[in-house]
Formats: C-alpha cells, structure tokens, sequence
C-alpha cells in the first residue's frame, strides 16, 4: 500500500525527471496550472510539489517566471558508506566521555562566535513562543494557586491527556496514565537507565551517538558497548545479536530509531520489528528515545513502542526540539518498567512543576501545534539543503555526507585522517562552532567526523562560514 | 553577647513571670502603653513582644480588655527523652523503605480526609502566590524568547544572584558562580551523595530523619546508618564519633541541623562547629539540608556552611516549604564537590527551565519576600501552638513531644507499644491523615511515634480532629 502523500509522490515523479536529465539545468518547470491538468491534482497539490522541489534545491523560483531546474551544485557529496558490521566490536571502555564533551562544551562557549553549527536546537524565532507566553499567562490567571498548591504526582492530567493523544501520530496507543513527565528526554533516559541496570552493566548504543546519552552511561556507573549503525538504516540488527551472543551482561539497548542523532536516518519499519523480536527473545530492554521523530520531512515515523505488545519497551520523548527548547518538558512510557522508574523519578526530583504542563497542554490541543510543526518542518528541510549544498562547493573532494530523512543535523565524514579536533579549533578562532565526530564515541572512529546544525535561517552569512569552514577542513586534510 | 532581638528577650522575661506564677492564670497583663513605660522600648516592640506571647498560647486578647495570662492547658506534655547514645547503632540495612513510603502515600491517598496532618507544605494561602502570579506575568513579558531560548548552565544568573545575598541571612557569604540551581532539595540531595558516594557505601543520618532521604538513599544503592538523636539538640556528635571508628565504609553524614525533620530541633552552634571539625578530621563530607531553617521561631539560624573553610560541607536548601511548593526550585553549594555535582546534575537533568527562577528572584529581591517571612513564621508557631494544646488535653498520658524551636511539624511519642500503624489506618477511616513514624527510620525504633503537621489554620475543627485522633490514640494504646 503506497502511504505516501499524493504531493509526495508527484514531487518524486519530478526529482526522477531532474536526475535522469528530462528536465535539465536551468530549464523552466511545468507551470502549476500545468501540474493541476495534467495530473488532476488540486492548485494546493501543485503549489505543494514546487516548494518541496524547491526545498530540496532542485528548482529554484524567479519572480514572475516560474520554477527552473537548478544547475548541479558543483561536486556533489557521496553518501557516508555503511560500517563493516563484521570488525571487532570496541570493547566498553570507561574513557572519560564526561570530561570531553565538558571540555567541548566549554571551549565552544569560552569564544564569541558568529556562527553556530554545534547547537542541536533552532533559535526562538522558529518556536510558537508568543504562543506559548499567552498559555503560559491564561494558565496562571486560571489556575489562581498552581504555584503554591502540589504538583500532581507523574504530571498534569491535561498534559499527558495530550501527549497520549499526539502519541497516536507516532502509532502509539497509550492513555494518560501509562505516561509519566520528566524533566526533559534526558531525565527519561537516566530513570530508564537506572531502572534496567546496575552499575558494572553494559548497555548497547548505536556507534555514532548522541554524547548525551554516553554522558548519561557513564555518570550512573555503567558501560557502553557501541554497535555499528548504518548511516542508511540505523543501528545493525545482525551485530547487537553478534554482541548478545559473546558479551555477558548487556541490560539494554538504546536506540533512536527516528532521524537518528547524528546520521539523522530513520530505520525501516521492518527492521524496527526485527529490533524488538531480538530484544523480546533475549530479554534485555529496548530504550527507545523520540525526541526528533516528529521533524521527519515526511511527518512522524512509526516508534517502536507501535510494536510492543509485552511492555519491553520504554518510549523516551521531550519538546525541546519541536516546541519548546528552554521549557524541559519531557515523558516517558516505561513497559514493565513503568513503576520502578516512576518511584525513581519520586526519589531524584519528584513530580514536574504544573503551570509548564498546563500552559503547553493547551497549546498542544490545538491545530495551531501542528502547523507549527509543518512550518518547522519545512524550514529546517530548506535550511538543511542549504547547508549540504554550501558543503559540496566549498569542502574538500573525498567528504561524504549522511543525507538525514529530516530533523536539524548532518553528519559530515571528511577526508580520512582529517584531525576533527584540529577543525573544530580552528574553526572556533575563526568564529564558527562545530560538534566534532569525537564526542559521539568513546572510540576513535569517527575522529575525522563533523555534525553541522542547520537550525539557523538560509543567509549569504551561512555560505561564507560554510566556505571558511571547507578552507580550515581543506587545510588540515592529509 | 546577646543577638537576641529585643522584643524577644522581652517575652522570654515575661514567659518567665508566667511559668513561675508571678503573673498568674487569668491575670491581666501589663498593658502595652505600661510596657513602653517601665522597659524603654517602642509601641511596635511591646506589641511584638504581645503577640509572641499569644502565638506561644501563654496569654489571650479579649477585645477591649488587653491580654490576660491563660489558664494551663491540661495535662502539660512531656518532652520526648534524649536517645541512649550507648545503644548499639542500627546496621545499616536495605529493607526497602521506599516500598513502605510509597504505601502509607498511597494508602494516604486513597481516601478522601477532611483533615490533613501529614503534609509538610501550608496551604496556598499560606503563599504569596498572587505576588508570585504578577512576578511570572511580568517575567514572560519582559523576557520574550524565555521559553525558547536556552536555559542558562548551573542556573539563571539574577536567582543565583539573589539566592547568594539571601544565603547572608544564616551566614553564608557566597558569590552566584558558587551556586547550583537544581530541581529541589530532593535534586540537590541526589546530587550530593552521587557525588561523594558510590552504591555500597554507608551514609550516616540522623534518628529520625526525614523519609524522602532514606528513599534517595536506597533507591541509589547506598546503606543508611542511623544516629541517635536528641530531640533537643540534634544528632548526637559523640555516637557518629563512634561509628566512624567502628564502621567502614562512612562516606558522608546528612544533617537537618535547623529545624530538623521530623524532630524541629535546632543544632548549638557549638555542636555544629564539632560536628564540622569530626567531618573534616574524617574526610567524610557534610551534607546539610537548609530547607526548613528560615522558618525558625527566631527567624534563620547560622547553616554549618558558615563555618566552612575547606568545603567539607555540601549546603542544599529549597523554597518549596517557605515560598512556593509548587515551583520545586532548590540549589545546592557542593565545595570541593561542587564541580562534580553540575556534572552529574548536567547529565541528570539538564540545567533548570529560566521562567520561574526569574520571577522569583525579583520577588525575592524585595521586602516583600521579608514580610512574607515574618507572616508564615507567626502563622505556623499559632498553629503548632493550637495543635500542641490540643493533643495535651485530648491524647492518653504518656504522650510526649519534641517541642519545636520553629516550622511546621510536631513530633509526638505515644505510649510505649501503641502501634503506630494502626493509629494511621484508623485515623485514616476517620477521615484523617497523619505520618506514622515508621516511615521516618529504617528501624522499627519509631513505631510508637506520630509527626503532626501544623499547616492549617487553627479552627475549631482542628481540634474536634486532635480529639478523634486522641480517642483512637487511647483505644490502640495497649
């Protein structure tokens, strides 16, 4: 069954025309009356198909002229190849990850800079936030005592009404009370943590991935075990069962299945359900983080959790992405765990604060949330493609690129042998903020690695840092 | 010398006259207009002293007639006794007392009760929250992007700011930088013993002490290890000397040295320099539990931090019980933990949301905040006072009480063998909760005890309340 929305499918249709030559650089597009007669399609549709053309840098508008194919953007990048899943998996070593995120952290932030590309979250022009001030007023003068009353145990009855409602998007029918809020995904993630494992256990992680969670491992004592994962399809089925088999004491898997971060891929829902069965028959955890999901170009991925009928399973999720960066809002469906990690939760930091859940809930019942999300959507995919684009001409020939299925981030290999670390000082001199492959393993394997944030607007500012960063990369390669 | 305010001296003079008989039962007091004559003090001065000794329930207003001194009220009860500090120290066992916590709040919950003597935290009327509502207002106005900025790291630089020049008040003299805004007491506490323990080790902490730290305790695989102390002057310095001679494994030692939870007892400064210097010699860190010590009868008195050269003492302090329960906002100061701390609290949590630090800071920068202060401090020592009477003249002989020096809580032993479960489950059925204390040791050395929270108003229904609880005290006393 083709899911695909029509506009979709059309745009498609045209992509194919633009890379096999049919249409070729700088002619004129079919005009929108044309598409609407020609595939019977609505005016919306047709207008639809243009700027998702135009958002992937394949047309471009001229004013009053239509759309034309845009000439080739100077050498393009070659896909980040997959990871051998056959080479030695690297032992779980505890090397201080903490130290050297916090270390990257506070040289980014010890310097002034123009441009930021490390920064996982858009600048507030891109959130609701009027909006949300609003919710935020109405939810204090309705609620004339909710900021000395008692903060309802697990969270807001409105917000988790809410947020089982959205749930559905991501295939996951869920009521309020199997949801328990948390200070933000990261919160989510060190209960979940906590409640599967003890200190001295080895967790699975995708190789690379977030430092965030390695910080997380790390912190509570534990020890991560990084599974290849292709920049294509996520995580390798094949070798965390490798692992399972050789390596005692694995509790969990991490996993994030919707625009990975960094690589940015989403996994098919096949190998979603192949996930689960592995994890299901060897009764370790599947801790399952969404916090990108809803930014897929093409809307909401399934979750994993659709699948699980057994509780095996802790669903992971926050706002800071979509809605929200400064507000902390995270959730958490914890399967069987679901208990243990709610009286975790009691221990370490008790309930969330009301009003945020309040305000945020109205806000989330209205359609107004979800064109904010087709608005954001859509910004960061131009942005996105403005970025890779700016790349292609200005890197040195050999870097690759993860091309992301949505979300912020891209995931650059460059040169081999190229110091990463030597970049990122560089480019911190000269005013511009990178994350570099470092912190997204304990090993060195992504060391000549860059991941770019596209979160700010598509500027003639962004294509010269873009060109001062390929000169840095271009004069430390080998 | 004397730092006592006047007007206090001035009615302890007075509370002398009544308890020796020179002002006897029924008597008319000195008017306030003799008062300024025969002492040299103001009108406000003399008033003050008044209505201190009306909040102590030692004398009355009638209108029109000034203040009589009032008749004893019953049966006086007796203080609770000093523990045997020779008694052998309880192992430090894991019997799972968050199991037991979660429970009696359970069990709590799930009957409606018209009277409620087991939350630590007053009304909303108790709050400031309207003051507090306008700060929040005017916060989202002036600040627009507040919501989808960035949270600043360890903190929001104007609460630390504001927190840092509140922390003089009980002779802490800090910068913001030495600050760490965490989610809570609860957080900060956390923090603490992650940051100085690993699971397995042994923490040292008062007997009885405050529930919600033996869960943290537990729920992060470390032993508690009760110390015996006194209801009047605290943990007992000489029997913790002991354990850490005789124990291993002690890595720190957790105080409530103001207004200790459940005792309400206030540390000499004698003591808490000893205690101090036995942390030190030890290599042990101190962690001290602020929270409850701006609502001494008294107003604040000095933190251990003070005297706190090496920082040995990790200081955690929150509003929650003085200013806005809802609003969960604590900050810890860690010494030569402190770094560690915001990593773990980094890795934990994320730094706290901006919006309601803001707001507070500007309420807390006021007199406002001052006369807020003043007002609880009154309100609650009416109420323990009104309770106190009650239990006097409604609870069997045999009961004795820790008399507070300040706070909301009363700490009651009943007869020797009266089941304190069983008192719970009964008052519970008649509509009343109360904390057993059970859940305030991992021992069953409290099992006899009631804590008695006095954060309602002082209505006739309080003490029709105090009499059920009393009869159902009598009918389970053996």
């Amino acid at each position: 069954m083709d899911t695909q929305p029509l506009y979709q499918r059309l745009a498609d249709y045209y992509r194919r025309a633009i890379q096999s030559g049919a249409l070729a650089p700088a002619q004129r597009m079919p005009s929108v009356r044309t598409m609407v007669r020609t595939h019977h399609v609505s005016l919306t549709t047709a207008l639809q198909v243009c700027r998702r053309l135009e958002d992937d840098g394949l047309v471009e508008a001229r004013p009053r002229s239509g759309y034309f194919v845009r000439p080739p953007a100077g050498p393009r990048l070659a896909p980040v190849p997959d990871p051998d899943i056959r080479r030695p998996i690297d032992v779980a070593n505890y090397v201080g990850i903490h130290d050297r995120v916090a270390n990257f952290i506070t040289r980014s932030e010890s310097q002034d800079c123009k441009t930021n590309f490390a920064l996982a979250a858009a600048p507030p022009s891109s959130y609701p936030h009027a909006a949300l001030r609003q919710a935020m007023t109405r939810a204090l003068r309705m609620n004339s005592a909710v900021l000395a009353g008692r903060a309802p145990a697990h969270g807001h009855p409105q917000f988790r009404t809410v947020l089982a409602r959205r749930a559905l998007d991501c295939g996951i029918s869920a009521n309020a009370d199997d949801l328990l809020v948390t200070h933000g995904c990261i919160e989510a993630l060190n209960l979940a943590l906590r409640a599967v494992a003890r200190p001295g256990d080895t967790i699975a992680v995708e190789s690379p991935t977030y430092f965030g969670l390695l910080q997380i491992i790390e912190s509570l004592g534990l020890r991560a075990l990084e599974i290849p994962t292709s920049p294509q399809r996520g995580i390798s089925i094949e070798a965390l069962e490798l692992a399972l088999r050789t390596q005692p004491g694995i509790r969990a898997v991490v996993v994030v299945p919707n625009l990975q971060n960094p690589l940015g891929c989403i996994m098919s829902d096949e190998d979603k359900q192949r996930l689960l069965q592995l994890c299901t028959s060897q009764q370790i955890a599947l801790i399952e983080d969404d916090t990108y999901g809803a930014l897929g170009d093409d809307g909401p991925s399934l979750a994993i959790k659709h699948w699980d009928r057994k509780g095996d399973v802790i669903y992971c999720a926050s706002l800071h992405k979509t809605l929200a960066p400064a507000m902390r809002l995270g959730w958490t469906m914890g399967g069987r765990w679901h208990e243990r990690m709610a009286m975790f939760k009691f221990a370490q930091s008790r309930p969330n604060e009301p009003l945020a859940q309040i305000a945020v809930a109205e806000y989330m019942s209205t359609k107004a949330y979800d064109r904010h999300l087709a608005r954001l959507r859509q910004q960061l995919r131009q942005q996105r493609a403005h970025v890779a684009e700016a790349v292609a001409r200005h890197f040195p020939a050999g870097t690759r690129l993860a091309p992301p299925a949505g979300g912020m981030l891209l995931w650059l290999e460059l040169p081999e042998g190229t110091p990463g670390m030597t970049v990122f000082e560089r480019a911190l001199e000269a005013g511009i903020r990178v994350a570099p492959g470092a912190m997204f393993s304990n090993s060195s394997r992504y060391d000549h690695f860059l991941r770019l944030s596209c979160t700010e607007p598509a500027v003639p500012e962004t294509e010269a840092a873009i060109r001062a960063l390929g000169e840095i990369v271009a004069a430390c390669a080998p």
